[in-house]
């Protein structure tokens, strides 16, 4: 059975398993609710749920939750009040479990439920994309959109246990699963040029479960170790905004213009412009720049922007609040692979230079 | 200038002072904040907000939030949607600061938006009725209500500096005063006979400011006692709730009644009830128990209620999550004054039986 255990001091415990109704039934059994409460959104309902109630006891005999429907849409205030309805209606107490079983928008929002239903009950995170599995699983961030602001409503919370499995991945297409890989061709490059090389050198749209969980906990491990470090996201927990401060506005302007991109694509898109900056102010290698960037293009195409489009992305990334700066904007680069320095200024002519040159590398 | 603190490893930093004002702009100048904003409901818009506007800078120059009106009915979930909204609406970020002012419907719920705005910002707490201060100050207990329960969503969460101040509450009626100090001579019964006699030979309706700030802070210091040693209300802390299990069923028939009575009657009328099983159960002396509830009967007059209102009663109290036992009911009692009893078992028949004799003290 393969299963193994990150701790860490700051969040949940993580477990990788592909044995997941086993683990959970062991978990709960130690955990001792009162009563088990799981929810699930329209996909994982019928994906995922009909195989976890033929193999677990504990989510056989569990209260469901089914939220209205799937996707970050459905990240709202309407939806989360929903779950505690239920909650509160299935006489969940503070000796409750409630299980979340999901991409990022059912763990994001369930745990926030959890969290802040009679003062805080105990929640388990099962993930069930790639991009949740990487992203969302570790770091304690949860919340709802608010005010068509992405997470402007949560708290900071910590799972009792997150159980990672690459066997909840088969229903998900091609383009979810590279969404996912994005994050962690990220957390690679801030570790090191050899790990970099053997997620390249991977095929994630056809991956085999086993290899897959054990590349996906050496990534998750990354992001453990950042967030231990600095779990309040006040410095050293900055380098994983890699990539993110282009990403977001990528997103935001594919969002404006009708036809929004994935979370990991805008990201893969994101970093192409990130190693173009480390390489203009950072001395990033030129070569690694492009082996980056061929990768891309070819397995996630490319973003098209033109110039016209510059200063409505430089108007985003100044809205996001990460990047906040007396003048110019900061950003996340790399010196080189496995040094990423956090808090670059960089003027909004360099942040143009960086697009063109993405524009001449992509497109 | 009347000041004080008590530091609290668990909760928040307690200011008492008379000159509010100057005490706030002082803390103010050091947190910080980018922005300040102060909820206010329609009771304190009216008779606090401009006095402070007055006095102090940060309020002058503050953006102010005001909930729709006043009381325990609107503290749910419309309402403290609407001051995320506007939190929202008005640009505040993580650096900027919420200052609730009002009583204990506005310190929670405002508590509890803060707590969860962009994954929580920082707040002060201005208790503006003399319940407010005494009970809600402490403790880190934040919500609303939901699902028509009390509290049923929320967290603990804990405000950078709670200012308490006497010279609030000189638009509060005696009932609002006598509410209030029934939570005093709870902490006090829990403390000593001697801090009790004082409280007992005190006028608070007739209060002189300065001499209550002080009462007041020996009371909340006993408060703050019980929640530093037992932060998550498992055990300890459940000393505070002498005269809850009671208080709280005749809040509820009150309630079914439609004529509710405020929460510190109600455990005044409660704490008599607890005297007497904590005279029958653990020999608390009678002659204090016959002090008491003289005390009551004069200043509280009683609520009243019948045998066949008894079995409602104990309906109400099996349902308090605080009571949950295998069979019967929990109480906290006293063994004396200053010598709490938690988690002892009463059956109904004893509880009937307190019950008649709350009737023949107070009726």
């Amino acid at each position: 059975m393969e299963q193994d255990n990150i701790s860490q001091d700051v969040t949940s415990q993580l477990l990788f398993t592909n044995q997941v109704a086993e683990t959970l039934d062991g978990i709960v059994e130690k955990l001792e609710p009162i009563s088990v409460h799981v929810l699930v959104d329209a996909n994982t309902a019928s994906f995922v749920l009909p195989r976890l109630q033929a193999e677990s006891e504990v989510i056989r005999n569990a209260q469901i939750i089914q939220t209205g429907g799937a996707g970050d849409m459905h990240k709202n205030l309407n939806t989360l009040s929903g779950i505690w309805q239920k909650l509160s209606d299935d006489g969940a107490t503070r000796r409750s479990l409630l299980i979340n079983v999901g991409g990022g928008v059912i763990t994001d929002m369930g745990a926030f439920a959890a969290a802040t239903f009679k003062r805080g009950i105990p929640f388990v995170n099962i993930p069930t994309t790639l991009l949740g599995a990487v992203d969302a699983s570790v770091g304690g961030k949860t919340g709802i959109n608010f005010n068509t602001l992405k997470n402007e409503v949560g708290l900071f919370a910590d799972a009792e246990v997150v159980i990672i499995s690459t066997t909840f991945f088969r229903t998900l297409s091609s383009q979810e699963m590279l969404s996912g890989y994005a994050e962690m061709l990220k957390h690679a490059m801030l570790t090191s040029r050899e790990m970099t090389d053997r997620l390249l050198r991977y095929d994630v749209t056809t991956y085999e479960p086993d290899s897959l969980l054990k590349l996906l906990k050496e990534s998750v491990n990354v992001k453990c170790g950042y967030v231990k470090e600095d779990p309040n996201d006040l410095g050293k927990r900055q380098s994983l905004n890699l990539g993110h401060t282009f990403g977001h506005a990528f997103e935001e302007l594919a969002l404006e213009r009708r036809s929004p991109i994935s979370h990991g694509y805008a990201v893969a898109f994101g970093m192409v412009c990130a190693l173009v900056l480390s390489h203009m102010k950072e001395g990033f290698p030129s070569e690694r720049l492009h082996t980056y960037a061929d990768y891309v293009r070819h397995h996630y195409g490319v973003f098209a922007i033109r110039c016209n489009d510059y200063d409505r992305l430089l108007q985003f990334m100044a809205h996001d609040k990460k990047n906040a700066a007396a003048d110019g904007l900061t950003f996340t680069l790399l010196k080189d692979e496995g040094k990423p320095v956090t808090g670059i200024n960089v003027s909004a002519d360099d942040v143009k230079a960086a697009l063109d040159i993405y524009c001449d590398l992509l497109m």
